[in-house]
């Protein structure tokens, strides 16, 4: 099935996420042990459009395995949607004659992989590498339980100091449409209320709810906000809005931000990495193409980018009945 | 089936784990969500034989979920193993009015709660709080995902002098039976080898190893050592025969010991303890018994007591596999 | 000078500091040594106009060491600056026999304590522990190290994308009056600039000196803005007013918020408390009063509370030339 | 005095320690700011023997701030200690234009520096880098804050399950001569007990304070051991000593080992680092050699390194009194 495979090429695309650098490594190293050959493109597709790569061999990824961020960096290329830009990468590509791609990125990036694929004929294999934990077809993609990680002890800071004093702590963590960060690390961190997009708790049910955390007994609440949630106000305005119908909170906020992209991965997310993009190398090695390596049920398993793409985001709804019963 | 449960009992028992507060807290905010009575015994099957409990509310548990260790402390009760510490601690649930238990620990914790339910017809549930990972029925235990993140974060540590000098590490990790966790935190912290119990790799075979990681361009080497591993030396041992086998090596030990015991327990240890507990809890409502709680395949699931005591450790070849590709 | 202290109390107050808990546990470990009565009062002043208090003995602040915030709750008592709140205070410490008070927290809290000690004759010693670093009389302040690792961690990990994308990012850190914080963990961090109140840069040489960083071949950026920087803008509108003049540059915004008061205390922050506390309770028994115990030039010392409470800001010029010249 | 100096060399040299990575950055920005050529040596002194070194601009050393290890590598050097090794390595820096040495270290570090100042007169200054916080001259050595800490939040760990079983934890730190890490390490961690070189505390006292311990109702001990201590026992010897005099006790060991070489500076090293390193250069720029920077009483200072080199580890009494009192 296809031309034998001499030359494999690896990029990070998209929002960076803990891990990258351990699924960069992990298709180096898996390269040189099935001698084949390893090039990296830097700032994802825009570096393939560029001709920007380097030649990797096991040594080249020697000791970056600890580190956040990517060391082939990230990007989103704009010029890569237009026909003309993955003419020019493909282009660079042949001229570097490199045979397949393995692309660690979220579903822009697999996105991309499958444009290549169908108009060049370029074999890809897709990692799922986003702190986002969005994708179809894996339990788990690379970066996001460091970033729960992250979450979890910046709250259980807060909570210090929101154990100290009668106050109300909002923070806002990220996840633009999905609500999986705000969930999980809500319940790790025992926050007591969790708003996330997927479900509209409205403002109302919200001060019931810290009313009632109040009359229980609990002299300080904090509330988890994905940065997606769908209640109509920014953090600060909800620190507003409840500090003026619940005056005698004191409301704060913290904006995590980009400090969720980054950080030393967890174990977790380096072997879950290693598993993946051993895999990925295997596969195009065996012939196969535009599928995406993931986790599911505890087993490395792949699916069709195209299925992969088909994103839906179903909120474990057991999980908001835990945090329920856990915030009594 | 059965009487209806009015007040059910926890206690934590063998090696604590992180986690076991977490789990703790989820017994009981579960008690206080479904209007159950609950007490915590002291120091596991000691504390229920010696009538050392106490009454928990929702309030009693508040801001123990970062914490490592066990509020109720745990040990090993060598009086519950005989016939009549048992007898005497069954009267004691039965003064204090106690229905049924939520028993967190490993194997030895759950066999002590079949006899219980077999001998005085207590219901008994058991969580599995183990770092080892070592308990059937259950994919992970709580406290192992910490144990690896400490183990991993120790070794980052290392390995930044092991890159300034040209040095050979030798570290042991927990895991008298299992290698999990040697396998796992091996692959998490690129070690270069990785000594399991359940695969005897030889003096020989080690040797050859570290020779070919230098002439490889490795400068420096670590080696994670199970402390059950059954090479037939202690980590002392095997640095000194290395040292004299290999003597361009300056090889140093480190036995990381009861670290991997304690810790503020990862998000993801935190959340499997709240799921499960709160789990156990309604299984106990809802008439069930005997049974163990566990997560298998990213659900909660639960298998009998009975079946989970038959541990049998499978390591997972292709981690060894994986371990081999990436020391490339 | 003045009768036998037999009971000394104790309290937390104002913003609370990792170290509180530490200095808690000095203070009671030294009376126990000295075989002196110990009570701890809840929430600052106001715990002690409504004589909520408790006995601590040695066994009291068993393993409390390690963790952030405060055993006895740390509050802002409005009533204690009126003489009314003053007098019901006194009452009470005297119903309660406590003979001498140890104060932990800034010169709000010191202020009370003069004010007691003037109108009740009641002998007081403060200890210096808030975030800030802004008292005299102590180079140190007990908490002040711990928030200076917390930005630091959290500017490493934004850091991590910060390199792998071309970005721009404001990090908000606490320090309203004083610039202590985000000097010492700008510089630590390596940030390209740092914002303080009392030293007004300008837009336009913020401008500038973006500008000169990426023409000197910096791909990103990163700028630590203290809460109380005088440049008229709050960070989201100085990261929209630099976004509109750098248009080439992607403008993200992270409020660390109270995550910088909160945290395991550090090694430094530990003994430093342990230290100022032993010798306040010490300074007590020996007759002394109305001083603040301090840290200068690595030795303990101690000031009279009127001059700690002269607090003069003067940062310290020689660091923002060495933030200068590191980020060339 | 002396010939201008155009171009700096640097080299980390003994055993190393986290922030040497932070000094080797300060050293090259502050020469691209002073518009002085600088170049890093690997391996210490014997890539200057080697002519083993590389230019460095201020974007060489991009992101390593917060990384444990050096960039330049750390070695002990033998041939440099004879008189031919230090002819080879003058012959270096001639043929390679450096006009002047940086030298991160410890007290060999800087008898090589004196050695190659006064036979082939090259200025050299020395900074003290070393974990050990045992070289005169300065109150703090860079990674002896960073060292602490880890230390600490080991036994922190170590303590979690401490206070869940009746345990006797022993910790053995680092400090072959000078007890400074245990001391400190010991009263910021709570243990109960420190062994350090500079005080025989003898085996009865050892046992009967420990016995004394148990009396007073603590359930659990930590006993922290410098690797130096002069009890005549290895750590192993005295838990297994502790364990047949005192048998209701469980010994557990630990040993950290190199752990405490490594890991992301603290913000105190880096800032250290950063303030000592600039001053170095600045110092070289203005005609200084022969001294060593540090900080003394919180402003930098230097002192010759003849003076810096006649080290005598004083141990401060008063924290011994401290660890005593607060282990009541």
């Amino acid at each position: 099935m296809g031309k034998k495979i001499k030359k494999i090429g690896v990029l990070t695309s998209g929002g960076d996420a803990p891990g990258m650098n351990a699924a960069i490594r992990a298709v180096v190293r898996a390269c040189a042990y099935y001698h084949t050959e390893c090039v990296g493109f830097y700032r994802g597709y825009q570096g393939m459009i560029e001709g920007d790569f380097v030649a990797l061999n096991a040594r080249s990824v020697r000791n970056i395995l600890p580190y956040g961020g990517t060391i082939l960096q990230s990007a989103r290329s704009k010029e890569f949607m237009t026909k003309e830009g993955r003419a020019k990468a493909a282009a660079k590509l042949k001229d570097a004659e490199v045979d397949a791609m393995v692309l660690i990125g979220g579903d822009g990036t697999f996105r991309g992989g499958l444009a290549l694929s169908e108009e060049y004929g370029i074999p890809c294999i897709g990692v799922p590498g986003t702190i986002d934990n969005d994708i179809s077809g894996t339990n788990f993609t690379i970066g996001y339980d460091t970033a729960l990680n992250t979450v979890v002890e910046a709250i259980d800071k807060i909570r210090d100091t929101a154990s100290s004093h009668n106050r109300l702590f909002f923070v806002e963590v990220m996840g633009r449409d999905a609500g999986f960060i705000a969930l999980n690390s809500g319940i790790g961190a025992g926050a007591e209320e969790i708003l996330i997009p997927e479900e509209d708790l409205g403002l109302e049910r919200l001060l019931d709810s810290l009313e009632r955390s109040r009359r229980s007994g609990k002299t300080s609440s904090i509330v988890v906000v994905s940065e997606g949630d769908k209640i109509g106000k920014n953090v600060f305005e909800l620190a507003e809005y409840v500090k003026e119908n619940l005056p005698y909170y004191d409301a704060k906020v913290t904006v995590l931000g980009h400090i969720q992209r980054g950080g030393s991965p967890t174990c977790f997310d380096r072997v879950l990495a290693s598993r993946l993009c051993v895999k990925a190398v295997e596969l195009l090695m065996d012939g196969k193409r535009d599928v995406m390596v993931g986790i599911m049920n505890n087993d490395i398993a792949y699916t069709s980018i195209c299925k992969a793409l088909k994103t839906e985001h179903t909120v474990n709804k057991d999980l908001l009945r835990i945090s329920d019963i856990l915030s009594t």
